[in-house]
């Protein structure tokens, strides 16, 4: 029997950073993996599937050139469907080549097959590379599934999840998005770019209910004007497919009796833990009534050998935070010292078309708190570089702490804001004031530039006109 | 007689937020302009104009597309001379209206006409605006002017400048850049971009002398991947204008003596201050050898109530620090405290196809100084989000302590990288260790992954692999 150091279940990005640290200290590391392929939801049904797709949906519609030549390009629907598919393949491929690759660097062993976990220190693999392995620890980077709400009859042809979603070989001419989260929003303004008609169902009255609310103003405003109609307060109900002859194949009854149908379907209702048959709770690990395995602030279970990271534990669920989780939990295990703990926060991307990216504290917050603050704007289309670009819509907004300048939050809606996002999650961390940011200098034309305008706005918006140079 | 706090001579990117700057802060300020267009170099001749086209150059020649989809586009040239064109006056007319609008905002007055100044307190407007303006404070904010060397036939329509070039109405077949600093380079990529056969001239061995050397060895392949053809070492002479019907409009020699000919010529050799006419030198104001005019860290002159800035003081002549320059001059002449310097480094931008942006120290640098330093580098290739759009080249290279770890400089070639540099360039203000890139969440998939994957380099580079942790 063959034995490791750490074992890992899932090679997703939790799993794969976990891996490649430890074995980089020089540990010996066995990955399990039940899929052929390598890299978990991340790589093959997640983060870059989607992303890929929606960058392909931006060149097939022309929309990235609207503004900057105000020519609407017709999109060629059916024709271009493959590529659109075999673009998110050729980058899926690439990125399990890039993993094999780093594992062989690392000589990491990797398992094909089904895990169960013996006991605190064996794992057993089932399927074609059957055996059992022993280890010090054991990491659970097993991801999640989405979850399906009973009643609905999902096809993985006109009912999606936001698995199957994947998969499908042509554009629908109409889409029924039931969630109105970063998943449903995501795809919400993919599809609207391709051309199809989208309608939006959601639970609340308010999209993204965790980011700052101006921000999700413009956002929405922004999916209104291409094309996506919300419909709020409301959930779908007895949904069912009908034969393919029909124009729209799925028929379905919103709560107040309406009937609402498309081409296609799509639930995004949020995702479980994948911990059924892995032995977890007979072990003594806690788990969740979300399916997700409970952690301290080391990534360690109730077992003290088992440790888990990354969307099986839950919030946040992004493969940037999963990566950092899987690399401070193998600190943890072997005593590295070098990366003890994710910082508190994190900054969020959300890869609608245009996109949103968010860190630190949010208007609503400081409200919440109490906090005596001012805010900045800075709209794209005021800065040269969106002259040249020729957007319309991109807002950047800091919220200001007033007595002591310093930025407490940077909101960013529009192109690249998860690009940009990195050097306001910078300003937030470091305690940075408003002159801080105004006395550098930025390239011109940038979009950058938007920090230091809103700074300069943040001076006006809070009044410092009486004492303008802070004294 | 008006009676102004500020007079300030061109409404280019110094004297436009010198002048917002100061009546921001209740001074009475006025701006002489000899266009009838506000903006200057910055957004008449110069930044603005110059990267409208090279959007628009990567957008008819689909080269932003290439990688993504394994194509190319073929450029329909005729065709799109008109909407190149369009697209840059359309950029220039906003960003002129922007100018317009923030000085209405704050109640700046402008002349039209030609300033001289009359003695340290006293602006002549000659023109159309006619009069004359009595002021506490004058700053000189006239920008530069290409540089003919003596011999060229300058046409505006054969052989341009760096001024002219910008007023073409067709793109040439063929063109000859001489001179390889950053206007040449950037005129080379958007030129072979477009489909043009580039020649570059240089009378060094080397682009860019400046630059990090291998960043500039980057560059260079890539500008001849995309068909530059470099003739170094050498210079044009002996150049001629022959009629219409040739298919080469313009011949010349290169130093050896060989022929060298092409539809358009094109010198970038540099530019000089716009001082003739105001008078300066009879006030006692010191003009070095290349027309700029001297002044102290506080941009004032020899003259008390006179400072410059912008290109008019020569290096580093960028829209970007010239616009601090204008804000810092404003600071002294009236005791705001606000913004008493710039910062010593700044970055650098730099306009090619794709970009280059650097900041604090070289690789050569360190070795010139016997810095104990190791460097980290990361290829967007190999980056998830490279994946996703497709590209072949990029490389972001940091120049690192090897002791305290601490980065000194930020190197970047490659999409975008004028906007990646500002995070960078906050590491090396902040004097940050690679331990702190290394524990940042970032985004993914974003470019920004690219500080990580560099600073994990750095750690196997710089060989602490024996000690791994920092003990």
């Amino acid at each position: 029997m063959k034995k490791y150091d750490l074992v890992i279940i899932g090679s997703g990005p939790a799993g794969e950073k976990a891996a490649v640290k430890a074995a980089y200290y020089g540990k010996q590391v066995a990955v399990v993996e039940k899929r052929a392929d390598l890299g978990g939801a991340g790589t093959n049904t997640g983060t870059l599937p989607s992303k890929t797709l929606k960058e392909t949906a931006l060149y097939y519609s022309g929309l990235s050139d609207r503004g900057l030549f105000g020519v609407d390009k017709e999109l060629e629907r059916a024709a271009n469907v493959r590529d659109f598919f075999f673009r998110k393949n050729q980058v899926v491929e690439q990125q399990e080549e890039s993993i094999t690759a780093n594992f062989k660097l690392h000589n990491i062993d990797t398992y094909v097959g089904t895990a169960t976990i013996k006991d605190p220190h064996t794992v057993t693999v089932a399927g074609k590379d059957a055996c059992e392995l022993q280890t010090e620890f054991i990491l659970v980077a097993t991801g999640s599934y989405p979850f399906q709400p009973p009643g609905i009859p999902f096809d993985g042809k006109f009912v999606h999840d936001s698995d199957t979603i994947l998969n499908i070989n042509r554009i629908p001419r109409s889409i029924v998005i039931v969630g109105a989260g970063v998943i449903g929003c995501e795809y919400a303004t993919i599809f609207a770019v391709m051309g199809t008609q989208v309608k939006l169902v959601n639970s609340h009255e308010e999209i993204l209910t965790f980011l700052d609310r101006e921000i999700c103003r413009e956002l929405q405003t922004d999916m209104e004007r291409i094309g996506v109609q919300f419909i709020f307060g409301s959930r779908v109900d007895e949904v069912k497919i009908l034969p393919d002859e029909h124009t729209h194949n799925v028929h379905a009854k919103l709560t107040n009796g309406e009937p609402i149908e498309a081409d296609m379907f799509l639930y995004a209702a949020g995702r479980s833990g994948t911990v059924h048959g892995l032995g977890l709770e007979e072990l003594g690990v806690e788990i969740d009534k979300r399916q997700n395995i409970v952690v301290d602030e080391t990534y360690r279970t109730a077992v003290p050998s088992i440790y888990a990271a990354g969307d099986v534990i839950g919030f946040p669920a992004l493969a940037s935070t999963s990566m950092d989780q899987g690399r401070v939990s193998v600190t943890h295990m072997f005593g590295f010292h070098d990366q003890e703990k994710l910082s508190p926060q994190f900054p969020y991307g959300i890869y609608t078309i245009p996109e949103v990216s968010v860190y630190g504290m949010t208007e609503d917050e400081a409200q919440e708190k109490k906090i005596d603050y001012c805010v900045g704007r800075a709209r794209f289309r005021d800065m040269p570089r969106g002259k040249i670009m020729g957007v319309k819509e991109g807002l950047l907004k800091l919220v200001v702490e007033r007595q002591s300048r310093k930025i407490l939050g940077v909101h960013i809606f529009g192109k690249i804001a998860t690009e940009l996002i990195h050097y306001g999650m910078d300003l937030v961390q470091n305690e940075d004031t408003l002159s801080r940011v105004i006395s550098r200098v930025y390239n011109t034309p940038t979009l950058h530039e938007l920090y230091k305008y809103a700074a300069y706005n943040a001076l006006i918006e809070g009044h410092y006109m009486d004492d303008p140079v802070g004294h």
